[in-house]
């Protein structure tokens, strides 16, 4: 078994004399310096490839300060006031926000800027308001309000520093660092700053014959990071657009659109898009319009880097915004690598499916930050989390490296991390060379996610800020986090792709979320063709698992509009008058694993059944999981499923029934502890058993050696695996 | 002080050496038979009035069974039936209804049925559709359904069975007794029927010289009860009005208000108008229609009664639809008195408030059935319980009279029960004496709640069937309980009455509900004339109360319209980008008397607190309870208010914080004790201080003796008292 290659480690200066033996240890093949780091001058002696961060937008803070009209924008919006009984109205609109990272945009301020009464939704007309004061006091005036209606101001801005150095900065107190500085960064439409992100990239290359990769951190547009006034995050949405704005670049819209977006498209009520939203039509012209932007300069960028010989690797977070990794124009760019964060196993799939990419790389947690490395710090046990995590997502699909990133001088102050890491990093390339390169095989069931967003945010489901726990989204994500390493070709699909027949092959759809937000689909239900084309499908025997409020929406005498096929739905007060007696039904194949009953996390609550669905958990006389038949299909309803072993179970075998696929699941290497998985390899003749629990753990594995779609015997395997223990089986 | 009076007895035959004893104990000056029992030949020589049931719309069953087209009917729906990929629809319409109470009607159904695709909303036109088969078997099929649209059926259906008596029937197991029949209704608009009604009205008067009260029970449409296939009980709506329908009525009513019902109207999408649903104008003109019928035939057999020498005293429930106590066309009838069943605090008001009728009567609780009176059951337990929360209901608002129903012949054998009876009788008696048959004062702060059903439903807001739990109203109903009992002069209002300025002269307003029920208001407060009403009431510094999702429906970027004054908004998945840092603010006026964190029910969840609101009680980082000032005013939230001695406090000091009164609060007769209330009497020169608990309390009362309004010395008061004592103090 190797004992090298497919690591990435940060390296950085100081550490000459440890660096050879560390990377010797962990088998790493390649270095990288970080955010504040850099290379060492031993690095060319290493004998190891060599990335080095690039910052496009923000690396030259000489350009960036003698060009300040080049600047990157975001819309934002003021706070929400209400008009007194008479006389005008001022509105602070910088009240809450920093003047270090904002200050507004007062260029032709009537054109961009919006006032809008909250109270109707009208605007406000441009003569009916003014402006006075600049930066921190700037005020709006309202001449004469509609006396008690609320007002806000959607205002342009200035970003005057950049998000994520304003949040590595702060993270590691470099305000007491005098070499440090508040980073500027440009925006890649302004034309200066353009010809110079491309001559300084050509130049950049040309003095560092060193570097093989050019590790982009990232491209132009930061995800929407706002702080307030106390320099605390006050809003966070890794898939916000709307600091991607400029007048250069709504101007270019409109001619191209042949419609002028308004400050309003932007701030969406103060929702600002969030991926919550249902998204409409110039919210989506906008993603269209500045992805193809982003995506042919960064290609252009690329070009260079492949012009001087070099890989070009792109950061999956920060300024990545327009790249779009799951859209269309991603692969074009010819980007050679991926590299992004794995806070679990679903973003570690988000990396490693991008279609588009030529080797996916994982930078595992816990990132190597004092916050972490510290006295009181847990760093093992947050590797172990990471990698149980992980581990079972990159089972089903290898990411093609891995590696950390931060300061490798705090991590070795922790041993026990470092001799943790070394396991890991052998673990990782022993699936690679053990699966000889190839997936494992899938249940021969094809599964179909859909919600508003479809294939564009695949595995990007319910995530608010990046693999941070929020409570109104644990009990949906543990659904992907849980496919993330379940026997499953998995499929994001929207409501469009649906009504356009994309079901067709489909076996088991998913509609998983909150009502009223995008993942659920809210007003999409009120559709007869979309709600009829899911009828169908599981008339015919498709099968259909609603988890959280499916298909919710209110009409028509139902909230769930799939009530009828999901065997449920959900009182909402206006059915109150409607006794129900849920009984609670017996045994049943979907919840025969449950070691307790499942956990539905913020469940969905007051879920009542209807007649013939089998009420397989109450809580109370709420409903937490169903199963239902109509028609020829089978469906599933479970109240909400937080990640965990025994929900992974439970969605795993609820999928099994809803294909109608139930008597096949025992024979098909599902191993009948809740805590231990398996990938199998039929080609390689192995599969891949993995505990992933810290406790020991005995299981049996049954299958046959031709693999799930195979004939011949069924083989049973009995094991006792150690805590975290992960074993190949000759099949 | 009066051992006799005021208390109303059931009593039997086979009783009667045992009745003088117990009317004398218990000091009943009246007594009464029940639904199934009959007065003895003893009654005309107890000396006290004689109340005798009557049944207007079901008296006679002969009548009844001659007249099968006078039964009154209602409007039922279908199962929601999907129908197949292609070819016909068959819907079993009696699907989950039972024979023995429903059967369709199938007379002119072309013109009273509707078919409907839930789908999209749509009729099917009547030529698309067909009946074959009668009652249980009765199926309509639908030739050329949409694909897989849902589908249901509006029919109107007898009534075969009168509900009230079919629910004594089954709780008591008259199906083992061969004297009684299942009893048949009939309709007051059937002109035999009506000519009946009167007619042996007169003449059950004329052969009833020893009867002093005629006690209505009722009339003539029963509120919604519908019971399931197995006969259970499968739709209750204590204000349905689905159950007075009829072919002659709805002719009625096309010809005065100029345009024709149509079943849906009435179906409501299987909703069946209830309260939690915004009334529309055709539930409303039917409201109106059947009201004024019903108010105008009641009143023709008042008058009957009153010709003949006795009152009318009308039951409030069972067949009571129409007559709207709180609406403007009963005080018209002449009623001499209302009985109503009291459940609870609010339920006592509901009856002692009635403006139209002489005098009141609480039954109170436990009934005289078998189901409490057995061996294991707590009768004494319930009685307790029962006059807990009516005794503060009644020190502010006293019922003129109470009583009991059921079996005499059961209570008597619970010694305990008894005793603890005449102990109540004597503790009720001493309210009307002592307090000199005046009301008590009230704080000097004006409170009004606001839904969308205003005055027509004082004290009946949030209410499914009488007086019973369900999970999704207690922690609203407590709102109203806890008002029963303290000493705020309420009143309802409508939103409309909001709009057209009642606001005047009102100190603090109450919004009380769960999102989209008639009682938050839902869709109401997309109204920009309302929503300024209420801003403007508090700008210019009143006060306004919001529990659980008050002033909800999601538009131009809030959830709650009226966020700004409430200080606290609900998210509801779209703002989770917006980081939020609840803080905990410490002693709080508002929250002083708690003796441990308010429990807020089923509570709101996701509560966050805006910019300067004092967020008194979070749980997690979801706010409970929070105070916030909007420009000369004050608001509260609270997340929701079950009824307890803490939250009525909580209400308590909320009203008084939220008028800007609560520096009068310590010398307003208020009990340190939150277990311990006070009712004051200035006139009398006494106050009523209630343990309502089960346990010892010691309180301190202090207040001047000239009452609230007036001067003079504030006097404290210690008092230690026994379990559930009452008091009376002289100031």
């Amino acid at each position: 078994m190797s004992s090298t290659g497919r690591v990435t480690l940060p390296i950085e200066q100081g550490m000459d004399d440890q660096l050879p033996g560390i990377l010797s240890r962990l088998g790493a093949d390649a270095v990288r310096n970080s955010d504040g780091t850099w290379l060492p001058e031993i690095t060319s002696e290493l004998g190891v490839k060599v990335y080095e961060t690039y910052f496009p937008a923000r690396g030259n803070q000489e350009f960036a300060l003698a060009h300040l009209d080049a600047r990157p924008r975001f819309y934002l919006m003021s706070p929400r006031i209400a008009a007194p009984a008479d006389g005008a109205l001022e509105i602070d609109i910088m009240r809450g926000y920093l003047a270090l990272q904002v200050t507004p945009d007062m260029t032709d301020f009537t054109r961009w800027w919006e006032v809008i009464d909250r109270t109707t939704g009208d605007v406000v007309e441009v003569d009916g308001w003014s402006v006075s004061g600049d930066g921190p006091d700037t005020v709006v005036t309202i001449a004469a309000p509609e006396p008690f209606h609320v007002y806000t101001v959607n205002f342009l801005a200035w970003q005057v520093w950049d998000s994520t150095q304003m949040y590595n900065y702060t993270t590691n107190n470099w305000q007491n660092d005098p070499t440090r500085v508040r980073e500027v960064g440009y925006d890649a439409r302004h034309p200066e700053a353009w010809e110079f992100m491309q001559q300084s990239l050509r130049d950049w290359c040309a003095e560092r014959p060193l570097v093989d990769v050019v590790r982009f951190t990232t491209f132009f547009y930061h995800f929407t990071l706002v702080f307030n006034d106390l320099a605390k995050e006050k809003f966070v949405d890794w898939f916000g657009y709307s600091a991607s704005v400029s007048p250069l670049a709504l101007d270019a819209f409109e001619e191209e659109y042949g419609y002028a977006l308004r400050a309003e498209d932007f701030i969406d009520e103060g929702y600002y898009n969030s991926p919550f939203r249902n998204p409409g039509k110039t919210y989506r012209d906008w993603l269209d319009f500045q992805t193809r932007f982003v995506t042919s300069r960064v290609k252009a960028l690329v070009d260079i880097v492949h012009d001087a010989g070099k890989e070009a690797m792109m950061f999956l977070g920060d300024t990545w915004m327009g790249t779009e990794p799951y859209g269309e124009h991603f692969a074009g760019i010819g980007m050679d690598a991926v590299v992004g964060s794995v806070g679990s196993g679903a973003t570690c799939r988000m990396i490693s499916d991008i279609p588009g990419a030529k080797y996916s790389e994982g930078r595992f947690l816990p990132y190597f930050f004092p916050d972490v490395f510290k006295e009181g710090g847990d760093p093992l046990g947050e590797a172990n989390e990471s990698w149980l995590c992980a581990r079972r997502a990159i089972a089903r699909k290898p990411l093609d490296r891995i590696g950390y990133g931060g300061y490798l001088s705090l991590a070795v102050k922790f041993p026990d991390f470092v001799a943790r890491v070394e396991e890991i990093c052998n673990e990782f390339r022993a699936i690679h060379e053990l699966g000889q390169g190839q997936r494992p095989e899938n249940a021969p069931i094809r599964v179909a996610i859909v919600n508003a967003w479809g294939s564009l945010r695949t595995w990007q489901t319910h995530m608010v800020a990046h693999a941070l726990w929020y409570k109104q989204i644990y009990s949906y994500l543990g659904v992907i986090e849980s496919l993330s390493g379940l026997p499953f070709e998995v499929e994001w699909m929207s409501f469009d792709d649906v009504r356009s027949g994309s079901l067709e092959g489909v076996d088991v759809v998913l509609n998983v979320g909150a009502a009223n937000t995008a993942f659920s689909g809210g007003d999409e239900w009120l559709d007869a063709d979309l709600v009829t084309a899911l009828r169908r499908h599981v008339s015919l025997g498709g099968g259909f698992i609603g988890i959280g409020e499916p298909t919710a929406v209110s009409a028509n005498g139902a909230f769930f509009q799939l009530s009828d096929v999901l065997g449920v739905d959900k009182e909402i007060g206006w059915s109150q008058s409607t006794n129900r007696y849920p009984v609670a039904h017996g045994e049943h194949f979907i919840t025969a694993d449950l070691r307790e009953p499942a956990d539905v996390g913020e469940g969905a609550g007051d879920i009542f059944g209807l007649d013939g669905a089998e009420l397989l958990q109450l809580d109370g006389k709420s409903v937490d999981v169903a199963a239902n038949s109509a028609g020829a299909g089978r469906a599933v309803y479970i109240a909400g499923l937080p990640y965990n072993a025994d929900n992974t179970r439970l969605l795993h075998r609820a999928i099994y029934w809803a294909a109608g696929r139930d008597a096949d699941f025992a024979s098909h290497f599902n191993s009948t502890n809740p805590d231990v998985e398996v990938a199998v390899f039929p080609a390689a003749g192995k599969a891949l058993v993995m505990n992933n629990s810290t406790e020991a753990a005995s299981t049996v594995v049954a299958g046959r050696a031709s693999g799930m779609r195979g004939e011949g015997e069924v083989v049973s395997h009995e094991l006792e695996l150690d805590p975290m223990e992960s074993r190949w089986l000759d099949l």
